[in-house]
This record gives C-alpha cells, sequence and structure tokens, in this order.
C-alpha cells in the first residue's frame, strides 16, 4: 500500500480525532476522551460487563466491537500500542455504575493476546481480583490464530485475530439474555477454543503518521505472506511469488483443519458441525477481491471438505489501516456447546441484531444453513415480445419491395466495403472496433435479405425493427448505441403519426420524425457537431432532410460532414487521449461518421 | 495503492465470482448471472421498481444498493465498464412479472452519469418507452459531482459519485411507502439537484487483474488531486503537497458552497437548512483516517459554516477498488422537499431501516438535529477508592520504622545510582527507557519516605501499597506492568494468609507468598527464566528464598542471575529485532533484570 495519508494538522490528534468522530455518528456511543475508553452508553449495567481494547490503527476494531448483545466498552490504546492500565481500570468503572438495588453480575476481559494488552490488562485484573474477588473478575485470551505453532518451547503465545468478532458476539448476546458470568465465561472459553484463523497478505501497512520511509513494503513485487500478524509481524510463510485464490485458500483452510500439522490443528470438526465462515479485510483488500476470496473459500469448503458454512460474515472486523491482507475465520458451533448454550442457541445469537457497527446483522431465515437457488444461470424472455406488435394492421409504411431490397442491401454492401478503411482510420484514433462493429451488422443484415427475405413485404417499419434488433443484439459498442437510439426514437415518432393519420406522405413523415430521434439523443450523449463524432454526420444530415426534404441534397451534405471530420480534432472519446496530436492538422476522418454516411448514400436510390 | 492482487485462477471471472459469492452472503440478493443483475428477490412488484448499475470495480456499488426501501435491482457491467442493453433490460424484466390483478406501477432508471451508462441505459429508456409510454419509464442522472464545472460549452456533464447513495435511498423509502411514479420521480430530481459531492485523492488505483505495470501511480510521492474521479479520471487540481486535513477538507467545502464560484456552486443553502453529511470511503483509506476527515468536516461545517449535520453516514457506497480517495457529500434535506415530502418526511426515509448493504442503518434518536453530549473529558474515580482497607486493623504487619525507612531508601538510591548503565544498556538492546521509568519511581519514593513519612509507622503492607501506586501511575513500561502484577499478587496472598493467622513469620509468610507472584505472572507474559528479561532475576530470586527463607542467599543468588543475562541473546521483546546480534557473544546485563537485582539487594539491610 502507499506511504501517502490524510492527516490533521496536529498527527498526535489522529486516534482522539477518530474517537471524537464516532461519537458524533452513533449516539449509543460515549467517550471517555482522557482514557479512551469507547462504551455502549445503553448498556444495562445488571448484566455481566464485557471489556475489551487494544492498540489503534486496527479500526472499526475496538470500538465496532461496543453496542448492543456484544461489548459494554473498550478501552483504545495509541497507535498499535495497548491501552494502558488507566484506560482498562475506567472502561471497567464506566460499566460499574450500580444503584443501591442491583446486583453487580461481574466483569469480563476479553483480551487480544499482545503483550502489552496481556501485561495492562493483567494489571486492572489483578487490582479489581483485590478488590471484588476472583469470582466476579475474568479474563478470556482469544487465541484464534493458528499460524503460530504451539509445541513446548513457544514464546508467542496464539495471536489474537478476527476471531475476537464472533467471541465478542455470542459473549456479548448471552449476557445480554442474562446469564451469569459463569455460563458466560465458560461459553466464551468454549467459543475461543472453537474459533481458528489465519492471515494472507500482499505486504506489510504504512503507518499513518509514520515517516514515510519508514520500515515499511517489506515484501517484494511477487511476493505475499502467510500467518502474518495486525501488526506488521512478518508471516511464517514467505513465498516468492503471488498463488492464485484457489491455492492460497485450499493453503490456509489446511493450516485450520489439518490434524497431522504438529502444533496446530487444534480446530476440531466432525462431519456435520455446524461452522460459521468470517472473512475479514485488514482494509485494504478490494471489496471485489475480498468476494472472491469468499467465493473460493465457499468452493474449497464444499470441494475439499464437504462443508457448507451455516453462516457467513465479511468485511471489516480487525484491521491494520489499509493493510492488503485478509482473514478467514472458522468458528465450529457444534463443539462450541455448553450445558446452557445449544447449538440453536448459538446461532440465536449470531442472528440477534446488534448495533455494534462491525457486525453484519445479515439477516439469515433459514435456521442452521445456507441454501442458495439464488443463482438463475437461465434467465430468459426480457426481449422476446414482438418488438412491435402492430406491424401488420392499419398502421404500416409500405413501398415498392424491391427498391426497399435494393436500398438496404446496398446500404450493407457499402459499409462492408469500407470497412477496411474504416478500421483503418480507427486504429489510428480510436480502439479499432468501429469497422468490424458495423461489417458485422451489415452482414447479418444481407444474410436476412438473403435468407429471410425481410423485404418482401415492402413494409419500411418492418425492416427498421429487424435492422434495430441487429444492432442492439449484434452490433455493439458506443456506435451501435446511439444509432439504436437514433432510430428507436424516429421509429416512435412516425408510429405515434401514423396512428393519427395512416395515411401519410413518406418524406414528409420522417422529415417530422427525425428531429425527435436527434432531440432524444441529446439527452444521452454530450456529443455536438464539431466533436469529430457520429454526430457530424447525424446532425447536418437530419437538418438538411428536416428543411428540403431532399434527400440527394441531405445525403450531399452528409458527404461533405464526413470528409470534413479530416479537420477536426477529437474533443470526446477515446480519440482525446492519443497522444501525439498536436503536430497534425490533418487527420483521417471519423469513422463512425463515415460509416453513417456510406449507409445514408443508399438512401438515394 | 498496491498493484497486487489476490485474483482467482481465471481472472476474467472475477465479476462473476463477486456476485455469485454475495447471493451466498445475503438471502435477499439473487442473481442473473449471464446478464450480472442482482435483484431484491423481496421486492413488492406492486410498488415502483427502481433500477441503476454500472461498471464493477465500485463495490459495494452498485449491488449495495439493492434491498427494501432502495433499490429493486442493478445491472452491473465489466470492471469500469457499463453494462449492456441486455443486462439494463434484464434487471427491469426481473422486476416486472406481475400478476393478472397487479396493476404495474412502473419502472425509473437511476443512473451513473457516465458516457457508457447512459446509451446504454438510454437504449434500453427507448425501448421499453416504446412499450409502455413515457409515463411509465423514468430516468434520473445522478450528477452530484461539483468538480466539473458546467459552462456552456462543458462536454462533460456532472458526474455521479457517492450522491446516489443519498438518492437511492430516498425515492427507495418513497417507493417502499407505495407513493406513485410521479411523485417519486419528482422527489428523486430535487433530491437530486440538493446534492453535492468532491473527491480528493493520494493517487490513481491499479485495477484488479491489469498488467502490474499499467497506467498507475500517476501522482508522485507528495501530491494530492482534487475532484478526481472513480475510474481514474484526473482531479481537476493537482496539487504538489499533501494538505493536511483542515486544509483539505476546506478547500472541498469551498467547492460545494461558494456561489461565487462561477459554472460550480450550484449547492443551495441558507440558514437553518437541514443537512446531511455522508463520507464516502472509495476503499484504500485507513478507517481511522475516513473518521478524522469526519471529524475535520465536522469542526469546519461548525466553525465556518455554522452548520451541524442532522445525519452523518460514512463507510463504503462507491468505492474504486482500494483507491486511497474520499468523498464528502452533502444533502440539503431542506430544499429537497415537494408538495408531496416533506422535511420530517425525508428524515423518515433516511432513518427507515434497509437491508441494502451500502447503507449504515444508523439509529438516530434524535430527530432532524445531532447533539452531541457523548465526550466526557473530566471522567474520575475509577482508581480513588482506598486500594486496601484493611491496613490499620488486625492484618498488618509491622517491623522497626528505621529498618523498613533504611530498606526502602536504600533500594531507591541503588536504583537511582544505577540508572546511567541501565539506560546505557537498555540504549543498545532496547528502547532506552528502562532505567528512567526506575528512577522516576525510586525517586518519588523517596519523595514520599521525606515528605510523607511513609514508613513512620514501620507496617510494611502500607509501604508496599504505596510503591505499587508508585509503580501504577507513574512507572508506566512493560516493568512497571510485570512489577506490578507480581507485587499485587504477593500481597493479595499475604494479606489472605494473615487473614487466616495474624501472628505469622514474616519470613515464612514471603517465602509462601512470593511463588504465588510468579505463579500469577506466568499467565500474563511468556517469558520465562533465560529469556533475557527481567524474570531471569524474579524466578530464581523467588525459588532460592521459597527453599532457603535465607534472604541473604537469595540476594546472591539475584546477583549472579543479573550478571548470567551478559550470556543470554535476546528471545522476547524489542531486543529481538536489534540486527547485528549475531557477532557479539557477550551483552550488556538486561537492565530490567539488574534493576530489579538492585531493589532486592536492600532487603539485605
Amino acid at each position: 500500500m502507499s506511504n501517502k495519508h490524510f492527516l490533521p494538522l496536529d498527527p498526535g490528534k489522529l486516534v482522539t480525532n477518530c474517537l471524537r468522530a464516532i461519537t458524533y455518528e452513533y449516539e449509543f456511543m460515549s467517550l471517555l476522551e482522557k482514557e479512551k475508553v469507547i462504551y455502549n452508553n445503553q448498556f444495562d449495567r445488571s448484566k455481566v460487563a464485557l471489556i475489551s481494547g487494544g492498540g489503534s490503527g486496527h479500526e472499526p476494531g475496538f470500538y465496532g466491537l461496543v453496542g448492543s448483545g456484544m461489548l459494554s466498552a473498550v478501552a483504545q490504546g495509541d497507535i498499535f500500542a495497548s491501552p494502558n492500565y488507566k484506560n482498562v481500570k475506567a472502561a471497567e468503572k464506566v460499566c460499574h455504575e450500580l444503584g443501591e438495588s442491583v446486583k453487580w453480575a461481574g466483569c469480563i476481559f476479553i483480551i487480544t493476546n499482545y503483550t502489552g494488552d496481556n501485561l495492562y490488562f493483567g494489571m486492572a485484573a489483578q487490582d479489581l481480583i483485590a478488590r471484588y474477588g476472583s469470582e466476579k473478575i475474568r479474563l478470556i485470551r482469544v487465541t484464534d490464530d493458528v499460524a503460530v505453532k504451539q509445541d513446548a518451547n513457544s514464546l508467542v503465545g496464539r495471536r489474537t485475530l478476527a476471531g475476537i468478532a464472533i467471541v465478542s458476539k455470542l459473549m456479548g448476546a448471552a449476557s445480554q439474555s442474562g446469564y451469569n458470568i459463569d455460563e458466560i465465561f465458560e461459553f466464551g472459553q468454549r467459543v475461543n477454543d472453537s474459533t481458528a484463523s489465519v492471515n494472507a497478505g500482499l505486504d506489510h501497512v504504512h503507518i499513518s503518521g509514520h515517516s514515510m520511509d519508514s520500515d515499511f513494503g517489506k515484501l517484494g513485487k511477487t511476493q505475499l505472506e502467510i500467518g502474518l500478524g495486525i501488526h506488521n509481524e512478518p508471516g511464517v510463510q514467505k513465498l516468492d511469488y503471488i498463488p492464485r485464490n484457489e491455492e492460497l485458500v485450499s493453503t490456509l483452510l489446511d493450516m485450520i483443519f489439518n490434524k497431522e500439522d504438529e502444533g496446530r490443528g487444534f480446530f476440531k470438526y466432525s462431519k456435520g458441525d455446524k461452522l460459521v465462515l468470517l472473512i475479514n479485510n485488514l482494509g485494504g483488500v478490494p471489496i471485489i477481491e475480498e468476494k472472491n476470496i469468499l467465493y473460493t473459500t465457499l468452493e474449497t469448503l464444499k470441494e475439499k471438505y464437504n462443508i457448507v458454512p451455516a453462516r457467513i460474515y465479511t468485511g471489516n472486523f480487525v484491521g491494520s489501516f489499509n493493510a492488503q491482507i485478509f482473514t478467514i475465520t472458522l468458528f465450529n458451533a457444534s463443539t462450541a456447546t455448553t450445558k446452557t448454550f445449544t447449538t440453536d442457541k448459538i446461532f440465536d445469537f449470531l442472528d440477534e441484531h446488534t448495533n455494534a457497527i462491525c457486525w453484519p446483522n445479515t439477516a439469515f431465515r433459514s435456521k442452521n444453513s445456507i441454501k442458495n437457488d439464488r443463482i438463475i444461470t437461465d434467465f430468459v424472455g426480457y426481449d422476446d415480445e414482438v418488438p412491435n406488435a402492430i406491424i401488420e394492421g392499419p398502421i404500416d409504411l409500405k413501398i415498392d419491395p424491391k427498391v426497399l431490397e435494393n436500398i438496404v442491401r446496398t446500404a450493407a454492401q457499402r459499409v462492408i466495403e469500407k470497412e477496411p478503411d474504416l478500421t483503418d482510420w480507427d486504429t489510428k484514433m480510436g480502439d479499432g472496433d468501429c469497422g468490424y462493429g458495423l461489417r458485422t451488422g451489415a452482414e447479418l443484415i444481407l444474410q436476412k435479405l438473403d435468407e429471410d427475405r425481410i423485404a418482401a413485404s415492402g413494409s419500411i417499419l418492418e425492416v427498421l425493427h429487424i435492422v434495430l434488433n441487429v444492432i442492439k443484439d449484434d452490433m455493439g459498442g458506443t456506435l451501435g448505441a446511439i444509432i439504436f437510439i437514433f432510430m428507436k426514437s424516429v421509429i416512435n415518432k412516425v408510429e405515434e403519426l401514423l396512428r393519427e393519420d395512416p395515411n401519410q406522405n413518406i418524406s414528409q413523415l420522417f422529415a417530422t420524425s427525425l428531429p425527435f430521434g436527434l432531440k432524444t439523443l441529446y439527452g444521452y450523449t454530450k456529443a455536438r457537431d464539431g466533436h469529430r463524432t457520429v454526430m457530424d454526420v447525424l446532425i447536418p444530415f437530419v437538418n438538411c432532410f428536416h428543411e428540403t426534404q431532399d434527400i440527394d441534397k441531405a445525403i450531399q451534405v452528409a458527404y461533405n460532414a464526413a470528409e470534413g471530420t479530416r479537420n477536426l480534432r477529437p474533443k470526446l472519446g477515446r480519440a482525446t487521449y492519443v497522444g501525439g496530436l498536436d503536430d497534425q492538422i490533418v487527420f483521417p476522418p471519423d469513422p463512425g461518421a463515415y460509416g453513417i454516411y456510406e449507409i445514408l448514400s443508399a438512401l438515394a436510390l
């Protein structure tokens, strides 16, 4: 990621400003400013208080875990620094002001398993235990990271990753339901023991406010790390290539599931267990990639382990600035049950609404399982109605079938003949597809003339509707869209006029209708006369025919206009980005404009 | 941002995998796979259908706008490419399957004002108008971007930024409430006309799946752009420095509010109008920075314009991969009213719950305004209870006050004398604060001995509690926390034993209690004997005194251990990161371990 940042005048206020801002945004959150404690001001103090915290820089962790049915309060530290003793004590105290008659239910610290957090929450716990007794003050360490192997000599404990969101959600829901501290504490331990996570990342992260050339960008252009931490701790594996999602996800899931993997593999899973999948975006993974990781994880779980998760959660839980790192977390609801809490209860707890902002509140209707019948691959019929139901009948416009066929065939042939020039010009000034698009359409029209004899009835409207369908279905591109909108609008007007009076002079009818096509088109494109687009031919042609009803004159005007695009500098579209234009005085003609002229020229027949 | 990506084996499936994934995640969303249409499968087809769309790469736009009381469906295109005609037609059709008895309410396209989107939604609209009439098919362009000036010759219309979220929310709520297409269409126009946005960004974005050395990283290390687009369109201003938030936000707000700014300044605001603030994170702005931008925006609105927004929304609305770009969007609810929709109604619509995933569902209790009394700057009392209420009374432990004072004074003096060495050693191997922390504590103890005569009663427990408070409040650091946890736990045990039997031999009492301190400490740190920490002294000292009750012998053991840390390589803490260790066989002693030895040595007196 970049080492550039949006900073306040005083970067030392980064954390405080952040915490102040969220109290504006969320009415249920209050801030003890000096102590950097965010608490749920709606917390029912007769319930067991759940308190966590950690360094800043992990937003929306940890304030994002605070809310109804989740945490009561969090103590935040400075960036990547644990909260200190005072912060933790203040967080406990603010959840602990009771009336005379209310019995205090106790407090559980849910701590992130990092050195400083252990020590400062430990200090506070020791102090509170001396006051209230160890039955009222409990401490749970969240240890979901499977990356760090647990052997006898291991000095670093299993770290806390996004699993803290699940632990907090379930313990919080239990507290809100009024269970006692023993029940919630036992449950929390079981939930933690049933949760496993692992990170993968494309680079370390640059810390907001740190110097630009600080210790950042530790991975090379083609490197990736597995099992890295949330504070730039290096991964347990560094790869010299970036595996595709299928391989990467497979590796990560193996680290969670593989029971042979000594020192890891503590995650228990038996066939039929109900699993919850959580994908945590540490901040800088594009959402489209996050969803691809989710997709591949679902596919791999299904194919390799025959598992369909019962719940899916994705988003930002515990971040690291804008790190391009993600976490896969699995929680086994079936192994987290206690005497008090069944699997059903666990899913009720997961599904219960919370206002904590990091929890997705995804509404699952289905109990304990996800069934996906919501991908439709055979949707049809959105375009299969007869485009115009009134081709046969009182509204029609017929001419000699031979003349009609001749015009259409000539227009198509002229486009095909001109295609090499059009393509050449478009290659110089655009993306080169203009000529091919027109030729494809023209070839299909020729085929329909020969095979379907579309001009045989002499119906102008029938032919125009068929041509429109070819443009819509097979031509594509900006030019296709412009021709479609123009023609469709003209035809709509022609039909409207015919409905009013079926016997009209054809020239008069089109002279009246053509300007409506232009007017409609003006609503959808800013291109006008002189911008070196198809409009350079369309506008003068329409205006001339509207004024004179003289088709030969209008075609001559169109020819002059098409040739005239040689003198125009591009103002819109891809041609504006082509370098070296300043040296050129004469360009090739605009291929779209010239192509349309070739078509119109056939109307002289 | 980085040009590294998490990609599937077939990067061509990036969009489809993403859309498939969200149908697993959200039960209310269904996908027309070939057409890349996401629709709300709970949509009530008797209501006015609202359809939008746009290119992919803008996640959670545009599927994130689909849900109850927001959009009915969106047509997604490929990455940064508009949906085509078929996609748009399919999106309309899937919201338009009615039973015989239900009257069709019509459909409004809410389109993003980009070339392709205009043309393909335009094609679909023209086709549908021909079928159903222009009173049943409407089209609104969202044009909230104020960056592009609107002069007479402007070829690029005002673009669509995050304002589409507000337009979609309000029109969606109106549709859900059963208003008719005319009312909703008029309202949508008013909402759009009352919405203004502008982007600022630190760099362009690298597109997932594109080649690594493609057109990316257009901004230099100290450059920033204002008014850039969501598809890497360059900004209207490029700065050669990165302004701090206060300056940047002020510039952006001026672009919205300044009515003198010709061709811009279309945003109407009068004193007392109710404004809504939305901050859109395009994907790669760290959340702590996003919140700082929010904070500065709130401060600037208040100070410069005397405005407190009535609603605040932040997060991901319309993104651009992981771009370090944000949008400030302002919506004036007071100028968006129509005959049908009052300001109160508009706030009801904003507050109505939706399951659309990009909408924050922030629950505001206060009507039409935000009042923040939730920042508490004077929280006190979390640590002011008497630490131990039983100092005076049956449980106490007294010795000759002179001996007690001598021990405490000597310990403090020895720490102060050793501080230069400790600091020197810690500078070489750690962060250099160990010696200062110990000296600060020691100086305070000396002061309390002189001024408060804390040893005058000869109460060991009283002195220990006072020392503990000094460690907790004034010493800080890892070493302080470790000493606190150890001592607090030892004292807890001592007091427990004294409560059982007030008359005990002091040596016996501590010989029994000291191991409890170690045991507690083991719960909070993984440091053990040989890891070059304070534990190297603490562990042998405690063990020796526990076994022998011979303080002189235990002190000798502590001295040997402190000196012995010269031979230990660091295994934990900051010292492990210091380079060049491999060449050294003998290090300076561990300063924490040596400091503790100096304190313990005074016990020989």
